[in-house]
C-alpha cells in the first residue's frame, strides 16, 4: 500500500524528524492534532490540523478530538470494497494510510503521582481507539503504536518507495493489540490495587520483555523474562548474562533474604531449593556458617546477603566457586575483589523495588493465582503446648527455622542450630523422609555434642509420631510445626516423655 | 448521578427487558444503534437511532456508527466543569449518563471458524471505544460492559431512585477495562498463535474466574483458578471441591499421563512430584505396580490414568485413601463404585482440551516466559555410549525411566524395572543425594534379586562419578543421562569397566 495520507497523534514526540523528513519526501499529506501539529509545524514541515480537517473542533480540554467519522471512516475503510469508497466519496471523507500514535503516559503517571485525578485524567481514549482501527484493517493501513517503531517503518518505506507490505502490517497490528491490551492491563491493575481488590472476575497480567534468554530451563526451550513495571527489575553489575534457572534461583533468594532480620543474613540456593541460610551480627561467620551446612551444593550455588558486603566476605567468597552474588550494596574495596572473577554475576539488591502480593503459575489453559505467603511471624502466632519451656535464645531459634522451612519445598523438615541452618530434608512426598534427609545432612556435615540445642521446623503437621521420634532420637531438643494432626496429642505425650519442647504454629506453609 | 440518557449498543442482547422496562419506568431516554435499536423496538420500548442522534449515517457496513463527537463528548464531558457544559451546549451535545455496550464476539468467533478475513471483521473498535471513555469519566457516568452486570445495575437504580452511587460506577469502570484489556489480550494473542511468535516485545495473559478457591497453598493466602479460555479447564464429575494444591497436582499428573504410550500408564501424584508411574498393557497391574514404588506416599495423593478405567480398578481403587481419581473416561461400573466415597475426587480428563505451549510464573514483578518442556523422544535423541548394548526391551525401560524422570524436580534420579518406576530422589541440591533416596526408596518398598534389570535415569549429568558408582552398586545395570560433565569420559570408563550400560540423551531436563 502507497501511503498517501497519515495522521499523527502522540503523546510522546520523540524522534520524530527523521519519519517527517521522509514522509515530507514522500509527499505523504500530514493531518495532526494539538501539540503534535505545533511541534511538527515547528519541526518545518507541512501539517493540517484535525480539527480542520474534521470540520469539528478540539473540546472538553483535548478529551474529544480524533473520535470522529471522519477520521474512523478514513482508517476503517476497505480500500477494496467498491461500497466503501463510494460512501467514503459521498460523505467527502478521505482514506487515512499510516496512523502513528502513542498514548497518555499511564504508567509514568502511576510512578510520579499518588493524585487519583491525574491518573484518571491520563487514561487516553482516542489513541487506542485509532490505534485499534488501524490494527483492525492492516489489510490496508499501516499503525505505528510505539516510538521504537519508527526506524523500522522508515526501512521499510525505503525498501519499497513508499509502499509497507502486507506481513509489515500484520507485524506493526500485533503489536499495536499488544500496546492497547497492555495498556488497559495497567488501567485495570491500577483500580485493583487501588480498590484492593485483586480476585476480579477476569485478571489481566502482562509485561514488557527485558530480555530474551539463552533458553529455558533447558537449552530446547526458548525462554525470556518479562517486567510488568516499564523496568528492569534485577541490578546486575558484572559477570556473565543470567540464565533463566540464575533468575528463578535468584529471586528465591532474594525471598529468603527479604524475610531476614535485616543487615544480618546470608542465603544459598541451589536449584531453587536452599541449602544453607545464617543470621550473625558477625557477616563473615553468617557466611561461614551459611556454606557449611552443606559446602557441596554451595559449590555453584548462588548466595544472597541482605547487608553490604565488605573486603573481607569478598576475600572469603573469592575462595569458593559461585555463581551468582546478590547484595545490598557493596563496598568498593569488595566490588573490585569480585570483579576480578569475570564470569561471576554480581547484583545489587539495593535500589531494587520488590512488590510481592500475587504469584501466579501458568500451565495448560488455567492460571493458578493467589497471595503470596509474606505473612510476618511474631510470637503470638506461637504456641507452646510441651511442659517445657523453650529459652529466648531457643524460641528465636525456632522461630528462625520456620522461616527457612516455609521457603523450601513441601514436605520440609528444616534443622538449625545458633541461628545457623544446620540439615533440609524438602520436597519428599513422606514427611518421614524429608526428617531422615536432614538428619543425614547433618550428620554429613557437622560435628554434633549431646547438649547442642539443636531445633527442627515442619512446613505441615506431623501425621504420625514416627518423624518426631527420627528427630528427637538424633539430638533435636525443641521442634516447631503447624498443629492440626489427629495425632497431636500423642505427638504433644511423646515431647512431655522425652523432655522435648515442642511449639504449635497457627500457619501453615506448603511451598511447591 | 440521575441517568436521563442512556446509550445501549449490544453484541449480545440476551436479558435486556427487564433493565429496559426499569430504566423505561425512570424515564430514561435511550439511544442504540442498527441490531441493538431493531431488538429494543420489538421489545415495545421507545429508542433513537444512533444515527438520527448524531446526524450521521452508519457506514462502511457498520464499521463506523458510533465513533462520533456527539457521542464521545456527551460520554466524557465532566458534569461539574462549566467550559465542558458550555461546548456541549454550542455544539448542541448531550450527556449521556449510562452506556450498555458489549463487543462483537472475538473469542467466540475463534472457536467456530478458522477463517483469518472472518476472525479479523469481529474486532469490535465502536464498543471498546465508549466503554473505555465512560469509564474514564466514571466519576459522572455508569458503564455496563457485560450483561452479567444488568442485575447489580438493576438493584442498584433501584436502591437508589434512578442514581447509581461513585462507588458503584468505579467498580463497573474497573470492570470495564478489565473488559476491553482481556479483548485486546485475546485479539494479541490470536496474532502471536497466527504469526507462531509467542516471545513479542510486550506480552499479556488474561484469564476468567472459574472459581475464588477456599484458599491457596496455605489456608492463610487467598486463591483462585482462572482460565485463559471462556471455559472450565477441568470436568470434575464428582466429589468435594477442589482445592488450590489439589489443582497443582493434577496438572503435572496430566501432563505425565500424557506423556506416556496412550492407554496404558498409570501416575501417583504426591506434592506435586511423581511417586509411583507404571505402564502396562493390564491396566490393574499397572495401578498396582504404581502404587508399589511407595504405597506410604500414594495414600492420600492423586492417581492419573491416561486410559478409560473399569470395575476392577475402581473396586482396588476403593481399597485405598487417595484425594482425586483422574481418567480418561469411566466404565458405568466403575464410576458407581467410586461415587460411593462422597468426597473423593474424580476428573474426567476424555474431553479435556489441553494445550501447554507455554508456562509462565510470576513474582515480584517479574513473569518468566518459556516453552514447555514437550518434546517428544526418539531413539534418535539416544545413544549408547558403553560397549554393552542394551536390548530393546531395556532401551524402552530406560526410556521410560527418563521421560519420568524429567517430571520430577531437579535434580532428579529415577530408578525403573519393567516399565514401572521403583524409586525416586527429587528436589535435592546435590544428585549424589538424590541417587541415594531413590536407591533408599527402592530397598524399602522391592525385592531386589541381583539378576533384576533396574535402570536410572537422571535429569542432567553427573557432574562426578559417585553417583553412577552408588547406583551401580546398588544394583543398576543401566544409566540414561545428558551428557555435558568435563567428567564424561571417566563416567563411560567406569560403565564399561562394570558392564554397565550407559546412554547419553541430547536433551537435559532440569523442571524447578
Amino acid at each position: 500500500m502507497k501511503i498517501n495520507t497519515a495522521l499523527i497523534s502522540v503523546y510522546d514526540k520523540k524522534n520524530l524528524k527523521q519519519l517527517l523528513k521522509l514522509l515530507n519526501g514522500l509527499k505523504v499529506n500530514l493531518i495532526s492534532s494539538g501539540g503534535t501539529y505545533k511541534k511538527i509545524r515547528k519541526l518545518g514541515f507541512k501539517c493540517q490540523e484535525i480539527s480542520n480537517f474534521t470540520g469539528s473542533s478540539e473540546i472538553l480540554e483535548g478529551r474529544v478530538k480524533t473520535l470522529h467519522p471522519k477520521i474512523h471512516a478514513g482508517i476503517l475503510s476497505k480500500r477494496n470494497n467498491k461500497l466503501h469508497s463510494k460512501q467514503l466519496k459521498k460523505n467527502k471523507y478521505k482514506e487515512i494510510d499510516l496512523v502513528v500514535v502513542n498514548f497518555y503516559p499511564f504508567e509514568e503517571t502511576l510512578k510520579k503521582t499518588k493524585n487519583h485525578t491525574k491518573i484518571i485524567e491520563n487514561i487516553d481514549i482516542g489513541g487506542p481507539a485509532m490505534a485499534r482501527a488501524a490494527a483492525k484493517n492492516y489489510k490496508f493501513v499501516t499503525v505505528i503504536s510505539n516510538p521504537n517503531q519508527y526506524n523500522k517503518l522508515i526501512h521499510e518505506l525505503k525498501k519499497n518507495n513508499g509502499k509497507t507490505s502486507e506481513n509489515f502490517r500484520k507485524q506493526l497490528s500485533l503489536e499495536a493489540f499488544l500496546e492497547t491490551g497492555c495498556y488497559d492491563s495497567s488501567v485495570s491493575n491500577y483500580f485493583c490495587r487501588n480498590s484492593n481488590n485483586y480476585f476480579t472476575k477476569k485478571k489481566i497480567f502482562h509485561g514488557n520483555l527485558i530480555e530474551n534468554l539463552r533458553y529455558g530451563e533447558n537449552p530446547h526451550q526458548k525462554g525470556a523474562i518479562y517486567s510488568s513495571k516499564n523496568e528492569e527489575n534485577i541490578n546486575q553489575i558484572g559477570g556473565k548474562k543470567l540464565s533463566y534457572n540464575n533468575l528463578n534461583d535468584i529471586y528465591s533468594a532474594i525471598l529468603i533474604s527479604k524475610s531476614l532480620p535485616n543487615n544480618l543474613g546470608t542465603v544459598i540456593i541451589k536449584h531453587s531449593n536452599p541449602c544453607g541460610v545464617s543470621i550473625d551480627k558477625n557477616k563473615l561467620l553468617s557466611l561461614k556458617n551459611a556454606i557449611s551446612c552443606d559446602p557441596v551444593s554451595a559449590y555453584g550455588g548462588i548466595i544472597s546477603f541482605n547487608f553490604k558486603i565488605n573486603k573481607k566476605i569478598a576475600l572469603e567468597l573469592n575462595k569458593i566457586f559461585i555463581e551468582v552474588i546478590i547484595s545490598k550494596g557493596f563496598e568498593k574495596d569488595a566490588i573490585r575483589i569480585l570483579k576480578k572473577k569475570k564470569n561471576l554475576r554480581i547484583i545489587d539488591s539495593k535500589h531494587m523495588n520488590f512488590n510481592n502480593e500475587i504469584n501466579t503459575s501458568q500451565i495448560f489453559n488455567s492460571i493458578l493465582l493467589q497471595e503470596a505467603d509474606i505473612k510476618k511471624f511474631t510470637k503470638s502466632n506461637f504456641k507452646v503446648v510441651s511442659k517445657k519451656q523453650p529459652t529466648k535464645k531457643l524460641f528465636n531459634n525456632l522461630i528462625f527455622a520456620f522461616n527457612v522451612c516455609r521457603f523450601a519445598k513441601s514436605n520440609a523438615i528444616v534443622l538449625a542450630k545458633d541461628n545457623s541452618i544446620i540439615g533440609i530434608g524438602s520436597g519428599q512426598p513422606s514427611r518421614l523422609d524429608s526428617c531422615k534427609i536432614a538428619i543425614d545432612k547433618m550428620r554429613k556435615f557437622q560435628k554434633i555434642n549431646y547438649e547442642d540445642e539443636i531445633v527442627a521446623a515442619s512446613d505441615a503437621f506431623f501425621p504420625f509420631v514416627d518423624g518426631v521420634e527420627t528427630l528427637v532420637q538424633s539430638g533435636v531438643k525443641a521442634i516447631i510445626q503447624p498443629s492440626g494432626s489427629i495425632r497431636d496429642k500423642e505427638i504433644i505425650k511423646f515431647a512431655n516423655d522425652t523432655g522435648t519442647i515442642l511449639i504449635f504454629s497457627k500457619t501453615r506453609h506448603f511451598k511447591h
